[in-house]
């Protein structure tokens, strides 16, 4: 028993097998080019699902199921992307569009969801029921897993915890509210609090950086650059405060960090920890979430779209 | 077919029977005085429910169910009371101790969940599948209802949407947590914020109050003084941010406002409504939970316990 995930991006589609014990045997992508318009997007998918099975050794007859991780807001039960920035998409019916080349049934959820899902079934959640991810990257993406199953929320609005507020009146964030968790706690904010210390800093090591990226950030902390390590400091606060209001509102069993940041692994999260164990609500030591990396990178939304 | 629910207070012993459109039929109240020790207590439970029985005209052979809402952390499964700091109960097996003067099933939740589920199934959220109910009082309590059910994450450890950050180093809350939700929204908030004008502003009408609660604030602020005006805004302001917080990460059906400040009504629920239908991460209109006062009071506790 196979099944089928399609992570679809602005950029690339990621299609991919998953056998029975939910691994991902075989892999295929391709530029996504969303300017060709949907129809032709969809056939790509489908394309990109065939060669992956072909990779597998494997035909459209073994496929059960065939998922799709679609960036922005979707129609789950109707099978359609409502939205889509990053396509360009309004109302596209995706899961038709690709059915017509499959005999099985063709599932679609928001991207971040999936990743939440695969992470909850097949990595760091494996096990557990109830989990939500954080994705740390441009934006905070989260997704919730709630008895094994995403959680999306009145037409699919739900599940945008980056946009839950750290500082009433602080800092104006995309999304038109002010002092998100995502606008302090991004990968992006990194960034920027790194360049703000720098310029007020001369002294710092980062101004002889060519371009700060969030591991250039924590690689100058942990050279003994002063200001680096003060703004990392900074920003696991952030990052604290942030997960500590999941864990408050939801108590999942795990709080699964993912994105390029959390490939500092214990350097990042030992701390988040720590702040979480001592100021959550409830403060039984069996209450705590595990506060854990992500495990599947880039696969968790492949994986998570197949188990759709 | 009529079931029994319990809403267990450190003061009062509330029970009530409903039928099967939930509706509450019939109710009896008796003091809890819990230092007698919790089976001193569960016997005049199984009275309560036994009295608002007799005050139908029914007998325990028309019962299914009895359900109980407790203060405290709640082993849902065991039927067991964790933690309860009014009752000073710890692991109070209390569905065991009520269960024995019934021939069926006694179930246990924290009695905010209960609430929750009471204004979910027969409330103001009646035909929600997803709510989620604030309660507004000395501190700010939550529920969450998801497919409706009661959401009480790890060890019920979750739904404590009172205790995530509003402002990052803020004022510090009783939970320990600085800049709660809780620490600026509830009742007790407000009250604190309207001595602390009211001191700088001698002029106010507010210094001439015996007593200064909620209700006083809004009336002196409807009546002109600007203090008190003044003092209201900034308070609607907090309750705004917690509400679209709320919206952002989990994006309900509804979210019910309980407590004696709801009384209020739609002076208190038009701005935050406008708030949050201007500031949520989405703004499709669709999209926008419904923001409405609870309607079962002080009965959602035992609606809710009944319908465990």
């Amino acid at each position: 028993m196979y099944r089928a995930g399609i992570d679809l991006g602005g950029t690339n589609i990621a299609a991919g097998i998953i056998n029975d014990k939910n691994e991902l045997i075989s892999y295929f992508t391709t530029p996504t080019l969303p300017a060709r318009g949907a129809e032709a997007v969809a056939a790509d998918m489908a394309m990109a699902v065939e060669k992956a099975l072909e990779k597998a050794g494997l035909s459209k007859e073994d496929l059960v199921q065939v998922g799709i991780g679609a960036p922005g807001t979707c129609d789950v039960k109707g099978g359609v992307v409502y939205r889509s920035y990053s396509m360009n998409w309004t109302d596209v019916p995706i899961c038709a569009m690709v059915g017509k080349y499959f005999g099985v049934p063709v599932k679609v959820d928001n991207d971040a969801n999936c990743a939440a899902l695969g992470e909850a079934k097949a990595g760091a959640g494996k096990g557990c029921e109830n989990v939500v991810l954080i994705t740390i990257g441009t934006g905070i993406g989260s997704g919730i897993i709630i008895n094994g199953k995403i959680y999306s929320g009145l037409k699919g609005a739900g599940a945008e915890m980056g946009h839950m507020t750290l500082k009433m009146d602080g800092g104006e964030c995309l999304c038109g509210r002010r002092g998100c968790f995502d606008y302090y706690a991004a990968a992006t904010a990194l960034i920027r609090q790194a360049k703000e210390a720098a310029a007020k800093h001369p002294e710092s090591s980062l101004n002889s950086l060519e371009v700060i990226d969030g591991k250039a950030v924590f690689d100058a902390a942990d050279a003994g650059d002063r200001t680096a390590a003060e703004v990392i400091d900074t920003y696991i606060s952030y990052l604290s405060e942030g997960v500590c209001d999941v864990v408050n509102a939801l108590a999942p069993e795990k709080v699964i960090i993912g994105g390029g940041i959390s490939r500092q692994g214990e350097r990042l999260l030992a701390p988040v920890r720590e702040y979480v164990r001592t100021h959550a609500f409830d403060k039984r030591p069996e209450a705590i979430p595990g506060i854990v990396c992500a495990t599947l990178g880039n696969e968790a939304g492949i994986v998570g779209a197949a188990l759709l």
